[in-house]
């Protein structure tokens, strides 16, 4: 006996796993009805012809106002003629989108405003001249930028807005790093603005902050994202704090025969029985496919438990991540810390070899390895590592699982000790009490105070790397290269905090060591060293 | 109180582990004695160099004779004076290299051949004209023409010799992919030779096999790897079939304080209770330094248990892996299956976008995973999905684990559905028994015999890609667009075999589904399509 399955939206994974689905049971009737407001935001025309006269039926007409779960059937409205009517339901998916949250300011609605809340809205961005003003936050911001800078057209501003730990998709320190490469690639970054309001004059747009006023030709909102659910709240379904429709590893929702997945849904993911922030969602869609024919079959072999990756290039490097930042951790109850190193995406000796900026983020007290994030210029070279990472994360690993991956980098494409090992033992070494590091940013902070002597800044790296600093700063930069500091402790003052600087961290932990094993016990390393100083923006 | 620690041989790994424990214990003397045989064959000069002067004594006229474990101390003979000697351990590590298997045929001790037992041999091959002969089998023979094919310089001829599943890394078919590779890059390859004798005709080699004779001035034994460790034997510690000593996730042989690591060890994994093929071990060396500190602290904090990853590149081409194959794993107990898929490694509309092949081998009665090979152009890429495995391989991951793997992969760098998870979606089929897949070879077969009129072979790509066969075979190549399918069964004959074609596995698979759902049993879906098909060499 045939079945009938609608959709609310045409979100591309749900229509993916339908037609999967129906190869199984061909008898089965589906068709998409997009939602009253927001009809086709998730789709360009192009990709919608991929999926016509294959078994899918797009009403286009249509709109959905409204879902009577009882009666299962969905409320209708003729777009054209505004009739109003009903269609019934074996099955319900919602496959609506997310949209950027409001600004909440005069002049939020203008339509010239370019909204940007999910991935396939970014690819909808074309190249244009004169300035483009993205005000964002997250990896929404992050995206937009991306293809602003493929574009190599106009100038780009950015209005940062902070919104908590969705605001930013990695540590201060990293997105430090990232705000730093994005100034570097030309682009104008305003932080800590607050925004007043946005006016049309004459044909560009004026945006007001309470520190200044910004005229542009385009202005995008890329905040982060809110799900497109309203339908589903009226109705009477579980929703969370941005408006997603809770649903459970088979992407059910809290009614029967009721499905949700995209950027309508909330997904709770093994690691943190918190919604998973939903602009990750995106680079799970195969798997949200594959999830729900499977559901769909009522089988519970594939549940969908998202880890958040994500893989964002930006100019000449990439930025990507897999898991939980400290913040998002922090929310979910943890006690995370994280560790942080800098190396040779592979031998040193290799031409094309660069540094691989890594961070990972583990819980503390039971040592559980929660995420991991980077940065470095051969996107395939961090990708390959944070998937080795984002492959294990929802087996519990612990550092030590992380500092004992076998990766298939043979020598060529790996340091003797590859980074990924390097930052699980700086982990391993930092709750061991051996490894004491700061941040190039904590760093900062220390030197800027350098005129009060209660730090020893010591550069380890041999003289040729040192002696400009030595140079520029006699009185504050002091130098003993690593290999002479087990012979040379007399020179090193006591009762004072000593700053270790290397060139990524990786003698001056050495140096640590030594020191600590002497008896000083005050004794800070760098991490990341001269890199992260210089990747950071910090001014010596 | 100071303490001494004897190697025995200088294997990178253990003179890195050996540092990092001194940097602990400043006052730990460490002393290096070469074995009396192949004294410094792990060893290149400009290695060496970088250990002097850093807390390791190199006895450079000091050769080990023996091991008195009662005494504990080294049995010692001055390589200059021929004066015997010891000297007492407090720890003894074993750290000596591997070496090719022997030739067994006269002539098997010419000192101009050149024995290739290690990675680290393999660097020392220099660029040479006129021909190199390479007789071997397994990683060793990959390692070694892979340098020779950088070299560009040169012709170079392979005897293929079989030994075991170490002769072959991969599976038959991903194998034949590989040779095929190589031919088209101009190696030659003899298969199915036995050797029978090597002389030296002048300033060359004369090799006589049963099926002929082979001239060349560079002859390289890349047999698989025996363990250097004859004194280990002698002094009664537990050595495995290949000679390698037997040690544990510490690196601790059967005789308290004695360590062993490197080729000369054998290494337990906890996937397959049995010696690991040393050829992998050298992809691990950072692990074995740092598990080998750890031990030396007598704390289990990093036990070494390795997956045996590997990536070699070949030309333009990198073969990788990590696991079991099916022969190793059938070997161990399992009862093996493989799985394989061809798939673009990004999204098809990406430039640099290239077809990566993947196979997947797992358990079919627990759906365990235990291992992964492929072949691919973009190296980064296909590491980056082995790596991705191999992280996970230890936590006895499951085809659904591999199925739902989340890659950090966003769309310009994967296609919706990522090769792995495809791959794993395969195997789920094949257990599932949706997916019956036959391998090019077995197409090969079948397509040899096709006069019989067993097989009704049947093209379901759009007509572009079939129209050259149908007009090679009329007789034989049949057509009918996947989509088209459903409505035209009447068209495929009933009692006959099907054996469908398409591009890469998957619209055949599509196919399949169709068929079997329509009451066909006997459909075969040519795994990789008629990609698999041009990668293994079959002509059609």
């Amino acid at each position: 006996m045939s079945e009938r399955i609608v959709l609310i939206g045409a979100y591309e994974a749900a229509l993916n796993g339908v037609m999967e689905y129906q190869r199984k049971h061909p008898d089965t009737e589906a068709i998409v009805i997009y939602p009253e407001f927001n009809p086709v935001p998730e789709f360009s025309c192009d990709v919608l012809e991929r999926y016509l006269g294959r078994g899918i039926e797009f009403s286009e007409d249509l709109r959905a106002s409204g879902v009577d779960t009882e009666a299962k059937r969905v409320i209708i409205r003729d777009h054209a003629s505004g009739a109003e009517g009903s269609i019934t339901y074996d099955k319900l998916i919602f496959a609506a989108c997310a949209a950027p949250e409001e600004f909440d300011v005069p002049g939020d609605h203008i339509a010239r405003i370019v909204r940007v809340g999910s991935h396939v809205d970014t690819t909808r961005l074309r190249p244009m001249d004169g300035t483009t003003l993205v005000i964002g936050s997250g990896l929404n911001l992050l995206m937009t930028v991306s293809v602003l800078l493929k574009h190599k057209k106009g100038s780009i501003e950015v209005i940062l807005q902070n919104t908590g730990h969705l605001g930013k998709p990695m540590s201060e320190d990293l997105f430090a790093m990232v705000l730093h490469h994005l100034r570097e690639s030309g682009v104008t970054i305003h932080e800590d603005h607050t925004l007043k309001q946005i006016e049309e004059v004459g044909s560009e747009l004026k945006v007001t902050t309470d520190k200044g006023e910004f005229t542009a030709s385009r202005v995008i909102n890329a905040k982060t994202s809110l799900a497109v659910s309203y339908l589903a709240q009226e109705a009477g379904f579980e929703t969370d704090k941005v408006g997603g429709i809770i649903v459970d590893g088979q992407l059910r929702t809290n009614i029967n025969d009721v499905y949700a997945c995209g950027g309508c849904a909330s997904f709770i993911s093994d690691m943190c029985k918190k919604p998973i922030p939903g602009t990750c969602i995106k680079f799970t869609e195969h798997r949200q496919s594959t999830a729900l024919a499977k559901a769909l079959e009522g089988t519970k072999a594939r549940l969908f438990n998202p880890i958040c990756t994500y893989s964002i290039t930006l100019g000449d490097r990439t930025v990507a991540g897999a898991g939980l930042t400290v913040d998002a951790a922090r929310e979910c109850g943890f006690t995370p810390m994280s560790a942080t190193a800098i190396q040779f995406d592979r031998a040193h000796f290799m031409p094309e070899a660069d540094l691989m900026t890594l961070e990972l983020v583990f819980d503390a007290p039971t040592r559980r390895v929660l995420g991991i994030q980077g940065m470095s210029k051969s996107g395939e070279a961090l990708r390959g590592r944070i998937s080795s990472v984002s492959a294990i994360l929802a087996k519990r690993p612990s550092i030590d699982d992380i500092a004992n991956l076998e990766l298939a980098y043979s020598p060529p494409f790996a340091s003797a000790m590859d980074v990924i090992n390097t930052v699980a033992n700086v982990a391993d070494n930092m709750l061991a009490g051996i490894n004491e590091g700061i941040s190039a940013t904590e760093f900062e902070a220390l030197w800027q105070e350098r005129e009060n002597g209660d730090s020893f800044f010591l550069d380890c790296r041999e003289l040729g790397n040192a002696k400009p600093f030595i140079e520029a700063h006699p009185a504050h930069w002091n130098h003993i290269p690593q290999g002479e500091i087990a012979r040379r402790l007399s020179e090193i003052p006591e009762g004072k905090k000593i700053v270790l600087m290397c060139n990524t961290g990786t003698r001056s932990y050495e140096a640590q060591v030594t020191l600590k094993h002497a008896g000083f016990n005050d004794v800070a390393n760098v991490d990341g060293g001269m890199t992260a100083v210089k990747q950071t923006g910090v001014k010596i």
